[in-house]
């Protein structure tokens, strides 16, 4: 029974996130009728994180144990046949019987893009949060460094979370300012993530940048001793997961 | 009577056009409908390009005359608060009473992107026409070059056009190619345009790209000897309109 390893990109807006639910469509959902409808059984996947409501991928990962062997070649276009046409799978590979999308994940990208123009870009307001405030941009990359390296996340943790230990490492928080565009996006590279960690590191960056907070706050914060320097959390539309890496994955076809 | 200029951008997507009509909402009737909401009396625009249904803009221009004087700086965040998230007013100036967003128009910019991913890129997929295959754009540029200056379109214009006049000058045809984005983006900036000249010339140059069409056969085109060379028409949610310039417009305010 091979197991499938799926490259998947979708864009959140109309779903009620990745995980399958009863009260909206989801990513997962809509994926597994396509591939019920390819295989004629009912197959179920696993996804490499679930992200919440209106968070978009451009290289979320998920497994799944497929009924019988079809080529994976062609198995992007015909899922992308079945999907509509906001979820796209770029990649399908079979992996290892013992891989795990989840807990095979080695280190993740996420973006979040912030529009900066004065009125909101109407082509990227489905997947940029509008921001027109001026930003210290220094600042800001003064406390992405900060946030750089392995700390106790505890602060940035939405309740909703159950993960017991939150100490995590990121491996690189990186802001990118496309001024042309008048978008400014935030690359956060770590080996795991906390339940809505991005969008409270991102909230806290944003008020670091518009002078309501400084970067000794945000360190406070990161050491436990000043929780209120965390957040509050963006919207998800401004989110995306970008990348999933898993540690040995260059053998597999 | 105050004449009021607006600068306006759109997603398309979900309208039928922007001139007004019977069968779909438009981006004029739902700017008339916030305008009349602010003047509590119906008002009139008149844009200075009618975009077919599904097709964007970033600077469409439209004029009306003012029921009463309103301050026009505040006027964009009013409409906005009155228009759904897809219609942006990012401009109001006051002009001279005898301005008009056609007849004054002098030049305009449409943008044409194409996804060229080999499966759809989701975030880009409301604004670009996925066309994977590979092409030359060498061929395209050469093919580019031969369009620009004053030519007689008549080749390129669908059925529905009513003008007369077919000659266009076209100051500029330039393709840019963002690589790490894999997108290609056409801009094209003329005089004016005649009904579907950018969507026909763009399918023109794709073909080109693809090798089906050299640019010998585009230049029979342009002398009118070769109509086959023209098109087709490329689908209208890669199209954006720019932005209109209008010649004596530095003094106004």
């Amino acid at each position: 029974m091979n197991n499938v390893k799926l490259t998947i990109s979708y864009d959140g807006t109309c779903y009620g996130g990745f995980q399958i639910q009863d009260n909206a469509p989801t990513i997962q959902g809509e994926i597994e009728k396509a591939l019920t409808v390819i295989y004629k059984k009912p197959v179920r996947i696993t996804g490499a994180g679930r992200t919440d409501a209106g968070v978009h991928a451009r290289g979320q990962v998920a497994n799944y144990y497929a009924p019988f062997e079809i080529p994976v070649k062609s198995l992007p276009a015909a899922l992308n046949s079945l999907l509509p046409g906001d979820i796209v799978v770029t990649e399908a590979l079979v992996v290892p019987a013992d891989f795990h999308a989840r807990f095979w994940a080695d280190r993740k990208i996420y973006s979040y893009s912030i529009d900066r123009a004065n009125f909101p870009q109407v082509t990227k307001r489905l997947y940029s949060y509008h921001q027109p405030d001026p930003l210290d941009l220094s600042a800001m990359i003064e406390g992405a460094r900060l946030l750089e390296g392995r700390h106790n996340f505890a602060a940035f943790r939405a309740t909703g979370g159950t993960v017991r230990d939150t100490v995590r490492t990121l491996y690189r928080v990186g802001l990118v300012d496309f001024t042309a565009q008048q978008l400014l996006k935030l690359e956060i590279e770590g080996d795991g993530f906390l339940y809505r960690m991005v969008r409270l590191l991102t909230g806290s960056l944003i008020r670091i940048g518009q002078g309501k907070l400084t970067p000794e706050e945000l360190s406070e914060a990161l050491g436990g001793s000043n929780p209120a320097a965390a957040g509050p959390a963006v919207p998800p539309h401004g989110l995306c997961l970008e990348r999933v890496y898993y540690k040995e994955f260059s053998g597999f076809a």
